[in-house]
């Protein structure tokens, strides 16, 4: 199955995305897609999509997970990205946190924050939480996961690595958290160690990737965070990003307003975003 | 006006602290202390305490604000607490994430996670964010906050240190962010810059400052944090700790189970944790 958020920001509504890629509202059987509910969606499946509400036009796409509570992204977890950026794969993985503040749908404009000097993108395969995990073995782990989506961790380098340590200020500026188009269940994903994954800027390609050279694989990494922290149900996991970020170019590139992201893993959509001044 | 939440973890309702120190029940007017009543505070001044249902027995207090949506810590702003760990105050304030889920009431356990070595505390004074701040100046700064309270910033150092980079991965612990007892409204607390503080364990005196030797200020906070994403209400900016954390001392002296932590601030009340193997 596969799920989506739509409607204004702030008050999106779910909807379950037919065979055809038309949204079917799914208002009358859940609040939300988030939360508890993400334990449950195997009790969606009995639904016949042609009894829903078909979703009138082309409204906007919010992030298609609701209330989440941890974003946790996993830096340097390809090989040749962690080459191109001029660091070593870490000998365990490296979490860091974006805000949850700066999660949006999958089509709102990258804002380029006031004082940017090196925005830049990274495509990346998310992993949605569906029932609480804590201390859970590699063996376990996937049984805590609802689904996967794209994700595109948005980042500002100067602010990321320049201004002070710590990561999480380069990572949380409003709007650098496009998640979506689609919540994805597993069964409808199938290998998740084998996904082309790419990302285009203004129509040139950029990055060109496959989840089948992650470092620590995602029931590893649900298996390692746990034994940190409670993982629960609406946490991100974002496994990190291939190579051709715009830090790792010779010279470097970097966004501007009117530049336009393009990225998308298979089986899981696309997204575009056009850079905008947030001033 | 003092505000708190009593009952069971995730169910808390909402009071008022009278005058006396009773909890008051507000349930009747608010249906939490949290999002964005925040910004609403004053018009609770109308209340008569005496009108509100006196909460019966002890119970247990949550975490004095509900629906925290970022919880930003400080890191280093104290300079003698920067020397007792061996770094410069950072020539800009230091952000690091600790993930909400870690956040609990202020004599909840403090848990002892599987693997630790060296779990620490951290008195310090928190700031509640109650309207949305972006690009705000100095100046304009403090007509963002609801309110202050107190935090004890659980780190676990070797988690936070010396297991692969970002802070975040030692300061997320569940029950890592005891917070409150009481969302202390400005107007009450007076002056934010002399507010003694002071931390023991197991009845001996560890820390023992006070916020005048806080290096980057509250307002100052506000604004620079403001300026790299959008505060809003209900989201916490813990400033730091003074002196006196169990990695400074020589040797060191790090938190085992059986332990009792206990901390106030002056006007922000007090805390008080048992230490217990979360196995």
């Amino acid at each position: 199955m596969k799920f989506a958020r739509y409607g204004d920001r702030g008050a999106e509504k779910p909807a379950l995305v037919d065979g055809d890629g038309n949204l079917r509202d799914l208002s009358g059987h859940v609040p939300d897609i988030g939360g508890e509910m993400l334990s449950r969606l195997e009790a969606l499946k009995g639904i016949d999509p042609e009894s829903l509400p078909l979703v009138a036009g082309e409204p906007r796409l919010g992030a298609c997970v609701g209330q989440i509570g941890k974003f946790i992204c996993i830096g340097l977890n390809y090989a040749d990205h962690a080459e191109e950026s001029g660091m070593d794969v870490p000998p365990e993985p490296l979490i860091f946190a974006k805000y949850t503040s700066a999660i949006c749908g999958p089509n709102d404009p990258i804002l380029i924050p006031r004082g940017a000097e090196k925005t830049d993108w990274e495509v990346e395969l998310a992993v949605v939480i569906g029932r609480p995990a804590k201390y859970v073995s590699e063996a376990e782990a996937m049984e805590h996961v609802a689904g996967f989506c794209l994700a595109n961790d948005v980042s500002e380098r100067a602010f990321q690595t320049e201004r002070s340590g710590q990561w999480v200020k380069g990572k949380s500026c409003d709007n650098f958290g496009p998640t979506g188009p689609w919540l994805v269940t597993p069964d409808e994903l199938g290998d998740i160690d084998a996904l082309p994954m790419w990302l285009d800027v203004n129509g040139t390609r950029m990055q060109s990737g496959s989840t089948a050279t992650m470092v620590y694989k995602v029931p590893f990494l649900i298996s390692y965070l746990s034994h940190f922290f409670t993982l629960e149900p609406g946490d991100i996991i974002s496994t990190g990003t291939p190579p051709g970020v715009g830090m790792g170019m010779k010279p470097p590139r970097y966004l501007k307003a009117g530049d336009v992201v393009e990225l998308g893993i298979e089986g899981l959509g696309t997204q575009r975003q056009l850079c905008v001044a947030d001033d």
